[in-house]
């Protein structure tokens, strides 16, 4: 895999950089955001990495979150990805819900998707191994995400045991099965086994997880999506079934932005500092 | 002045909103950022203005600067407006640094430019008046700004006396009148007066200034306009030779980015909330 640091800016005593390289498993090339903190300098830190939403790119979390000043407090590394496979040679579709921006952290098996849209492999595998080939990072690793890429942290999460410290979401889409964002990129991307869908159903996994990861999920309680596409009662029937630990904050007045997502990072990123100890 | 919110989110604890409003010396309807700390529910609040650089709108300092956290802290409003008058009806020029987005924050007094571009009046009496009468604003004010918005902060501040209690700026211009980017834009809205080009030329007014506000400026070491357009140095002899107190800081590494603002934008908002208690 080679790569280029493409931005190197000072933030919060660290370095803000993007990196572009090249991903086998995708098939092209990838921008990737990594905020190295001030500890960085004198050796390995542990990474949380950070799948963001729909229609995003490395860029919206990067410069809209406000999360470096809390990684630097604690001597964290953040990785941000981009959200699909990119490039001219890259199937795509007419809506921001499917295709480039909408990958769904998901290994497609249908056409024309399955050549490219393996962000699973992605995030799960090739991404941490080109982390610790490259970065001054530890082998402790946290991971967190917003609404698709909450989505993405807590299926990768909870289909990884041993690999996170600590899971995180804002906004997740809990339940891609059972809303319409999940049913119409599962079944171009997945086709109609539920069987299928459920290996990337959050709501589902947790029935069957082989570790009791620490997972805070904070959702705006004026998002406009809460009632049809995100639905976090789902995952909280499916915790209390399982007898899996939830910390579930529905925010009275926030919404699906990254004004709500700025307002309580730094809680997320103590969430993970205290499991990553 | 009519005013409709066009933005409404929840942040830190207050709202991040947006205005549209008319603009009565502008000629032309006008956004603006205003941040509401939640403070704000309980009775009047200090005002910090902040100006932003060439191209910006109210968007970049309100989505990419991490302020809310500290104006919740401080308890402080937050009014981000946007760089010139907008709008079809208005002058422009086929560049980035004349024109829209690009006001300087003075009264132009040529040809196309005098009827719109009055960012001056604008910024220091008419969007105050607003403010005072439409938001649970104290009339306590500081002002802060970015390059060309630093430019504005620092000679709005000396230009009037008794109505700010602290400035502030990142990266500004501070001697318009001896670098490209002021003196193409003087040239163009001011004609080839010097003595119009001293009322907007921090280096000029602050030796006949007459009164002693807090004066911080934080400038990136690493900035690419540092010895072309900025050239804090300048400032310093001129606060020097009339004896104005300036709390100059370069900052090692640092660019011309909102990485930069955000990192330091904690200790402006201290420094203002020092000022205005």
């Amino acid at each position: 895999m080679t790569a280029e640091r493409i931005e190197h800016r000072a933030c919060f005593g660290g370095w803000q950089d993007v990196y572009r390289h090249t991903s086998t498993v995708l098939g092209c090339e990838m921008t990737v955001g990594v905020y190295l903190p001030p500890q960085a300098e004198h050796g390995p830190c542990p990474v949380l990495y950070w799948l963001s939403g729909l229609t995003c790119t490395e860029q919206n979390f990067i410069t809209k979150a406000g999360a470096q000043r809390y990684a630097a407090e604690h001597g964290i590394i953040l990785v941000a990805p981009d959200t699909s496979p990119r490039g001219d040679g890259v199937a795509d579709a007419d809506s921001y819900d499917l295709g480039k921006g909408a990958g769904f952290y998901l290994n497609a098996t249908r056409e024309p998707w399955a050549k490219h849209y393996r962000m699973y492999d992605y995030i799960a595998d090739e991404l941490p191994e080109w982390v610790q080939a490259n970065l001054p990072a530890s082998d402790v690793r946290a991971i967190s995400g917003h609404s698709m890429g909450g989505h993405g942290a807590l299926t990768i999460a909870l289909k990884n045991p041993g690999r996170y410290r600590s899971v995180s979401a804002f906004s997740p889409i809990v339940a891609p099965s059972q809303v319409p964002w999940g049913q119409k990129a599962f079944t171009a991307y997945l086709g109609e086994d539920p069987a299928a869908w459920a290996q990337y159903d959050a709501t589902a996994l947790v029935a069957e997880a082989k570790e009791r990861l620490p997972m805070l999920v904070d959702q705006g309680g004026a998002d406009e999506f809460l009632d049809n596409q995100l639905r976090p009662q789902l995952l909280q029937a499916a915790c209390d079934a399982a007898g899996h630990p939830l910390e579930l904050r529905i925010q009275p007045g926030y919404d699906h932005s990254y004004y709500f997502i700025s307002s309580f990072i730094g809680e997320h990123i103590a969430h993970h500092a205290k499991a990553m100890r």
